[in-house]
């Protein structure tokens, strides 16, 4: 059997500690899985006399995480600290120049500086793997990078903030407003310390900007993706949504158009009836499009410790094993720099509004629509009482910039009574 | 840029073709993802001169596939003939004796001889490797072995063959019996030679026996699966499971229990708003439960040109990129043997039959049931013309021998009209 393969973790919160527990409690399979002994050397936390629930005394302690990168004893340094700069950042830097392989769960650093960390390591002749930065227990990282690496990827779409699906979710459920759900997130403790990092799309967008760089041979561009959160979504957004067959998901699509890299974050309908709009709570999904598989479709819990620190094991498991894989499944330095383009791939769009009850009101809007080129697939119209009437639309495919010149136009027809809700709707 | 990786290839049906045509179309992003070229330099198959719609004649012909074992200019044999012994065996054999490594879609031949066969490649210090043996395009050899490795795997569950679960989707859909179905199918070309291994469970067996070997580290054990096809299966079954919510898959489970491991191929209840429920048509799914991930769910196509030889090339560029894998996750030769249980994994019951319309009928059935430890969830006694009453009956969780020894008493009661059909509830 080969020597141990001895790693050092900086970070002891939730994913830390469940990395810890699986070394502890599956050595045996660890093993014979990898061929070699996985051991822990060093840990590395801010607080050393925190009660965590588990036996840390074996392990070499070190104040400063970036310590670890420079211990003999370590051949694998886990950065499970989190932040894009700072610690973490410096942590992965000095773990590469000193010769480690490394193991992360931290999105933001790898949307923001991972072609540098990427090219640095692959320099070096070492490995940046970050399962765990993507979808939680899904191995999507690995589906995508070699699983499906013999296809073209055409389109990556997921739901990959569980934070927003629950808001999106119980809204709907407990017939709540976008506020009080908010609050019940906060409450149960499901939200980052800066809460626009969930509800405004940030967090699922560095893990689709990550995904694009993999699945398009592509630099990481999250500065070119199109963004958008949840906060402004309504329950009358939900629920007249559902009256036309649809779920509102926040959504991360991210395609080749002829103009360039398309990525979105973004509220999107999607049918009631694909696993997309199945899919409740705080599960994660990921689908993946390519010339010759088709449609693939992932499933499973996007955080908590046992999800994330199992994807974690599985990079340190291939380390063991011998596998050495580039961080986005090719050169670092090959990838392409492309043009980011938005709105350049036409959907079906949802338009939802409320009209002044005045004769004409509808040809107006309709007028609007046909003037911008948009052709109507459905169309219906509310019941009122208070002399403005709801009125809900499903386009045809068009531009966004269609949409915009419509909606801009209706603006100046006066039959307006609320201002007219656009949302894209992606087939899936 | 290392040498070219060489690949011969025995078979050009669907699948053979369909590798050639990646191979050929995407000769570009393989070496760019692999680090190397990747190349066919020669292939084997039935009939030279057969107008496969894709060209051919750059690569070298060999009249016999074994021949292809001993070529110099091929580094991997990729076996797509098919066939549990005979020439398909004959060329794995003489590949990793003469030093290849193997890439196979045959699920049949590994499922009777992959432990062999593994051990001869393993000594020898060659993979084999087969992922598309396996729910074609679904990444779920690759998931198991490596991306959920950190895990002890508690279950795995699956629908891994296309055509039954077509002709089940089909019989609720058309209100058509299993026969009428059955006779579709075979129009339309989607059963095997022999068509009792796709409806008799026997290929999504195999399937299920490679994925167990995997899961639970122990030897390939097909022998000892419990199988039963979905040729008992009526309209009635499927209508009537429906009105208590459930839908009627042909669905493998393995799963360790105190008395060894479990391994079921057969027709099962699962709840229609389950991902499994809701799986319609041709499509394959993959439930795999670890004790650190929880639940992950893969979706995709389970057969076909692209999906089948999209797996095919994920072994290839693994096999290129140098990543090394054991056939089953861990050392073949320390697989353990163990013990194959049937039945004692307690679980809800579904049992339909008709009654006689005579006084104290139903109560002999629940007096059957009661004797036999068995407590009744649910049930529902249908209005009737005949003189019969259709009875459903869910049970809370027992074992397989009481429901058997519950329905050999109901046999003597004299009140049965039909012979009662159990058919297991899967708590998916």
């Amino acid at each position: 059997m080969t020597s141990p393969l001895r790693l050092g973790i900086a970070g002891l919160g939730t994913v830390g500690i469940g990395v810890v527990r699986i070394v502890q409690r599956h050595a045996d399979i660890l093993a014979v899985r990898s061929g070699r002994e996985i051991r822990i050397t060093a840990i590395s936390a801010r607080s050393r006399d925190k009660d965590r629930g588990v036996r840390l005394s074996d392990y070499a302690w070190e104040e400063d995480p970036v310590a670890l990168a420079a211990r003999d004893d370590v051949d694998v340094v886990i950065e499970l600290m989190g932040g894009a700069e700072g610690a973490a950042r410096d942590l992965v830097e000095a773990a590469i120049a000193s010769g480690k392989d490394v193991v992360t769960a931290n999105k933001a650093m790898l949307a923001l500086h991972g072609q540098a960390l990427a090219e640095a390591a692959e320099a070096a002749g070492h490995v940046i793997r970050f399962e765990a930065a993507v979808a939680g227990g899904i191995p999507v990282v690995k589906t995508l990078t070699e699983g499906l690496a013999g296809n073209e990827i055409t389109r990556v779409m997921g739901v990959m903030n569980g934070t927003c699906n629950y808001i999106l979710t119980r809204m709907e459920a407990a017939g709540l407003g976008y506020n009080a759900l908010f609050e019940e997130a906060e409450k149960l403790g499901y939200l980052e310390a800066d809460p626009n990092l969930d509800v405004g799309g940030i967090d699922a967008g560095h893990k689709l900007a990550l995904l694009s760089a993999i699945a398009f041979g592509t630099r990481v561009n999250f500065d070119a993706m199109e963004i958008e959160g949840i906060q402004r979504i309504t329950l009358d957004d939900i629920r007249q949504a559902a009256d036309m067959g649809y779920k509102i998901k926040l959504l991360g699509v991210a395609q080749m158009s002829g103009r360039g890299l398309e990525q979105r974050m973004s509220p999107c309908l999607v049918p009631e009836t694909s696993p997309l709009g199945q899919l409740d709570g705080g599960t994660n999904m990921v689908v993946i499009e390519g010339d010759s598989v088709g449609q693939i479709v992932l499933r499973g819990a996007g955080a908590g410790e046992g999800p994330t620190a199992s994807a974690v094991m599985a990079d340190v498991i291939d380390i063991a094993r011998g596998t050495r894989m580039s961080t986005f499944g090719q050169p670092a330095s090959g990838l392409k720099a492309v043009a980011g383009a938005t709105g350049s791939v036409p959907a079906p769009y949802y338009l939802r509004m409320a009209l002044l009850d005045k004769p004409g009101a509808l040809a107006r809007i309709a007028a609007a629509l046909g003037d911008a080129g948009i052709s109507i697939d459905r169309m219906r119209q509310y019941g009122h009482d208070d002399g403005t009437a709801p009125v809900l639309i499903v386009t045809h495919k068009t531009t966004r910039a269609a949409m915009d010149q419509a909606v801009g136009a209706m603006a100046g027809t006066g039959v307006l009574a609320s201002e007219p809700v656009t949302i894209r709707i992606e087939a899936v």
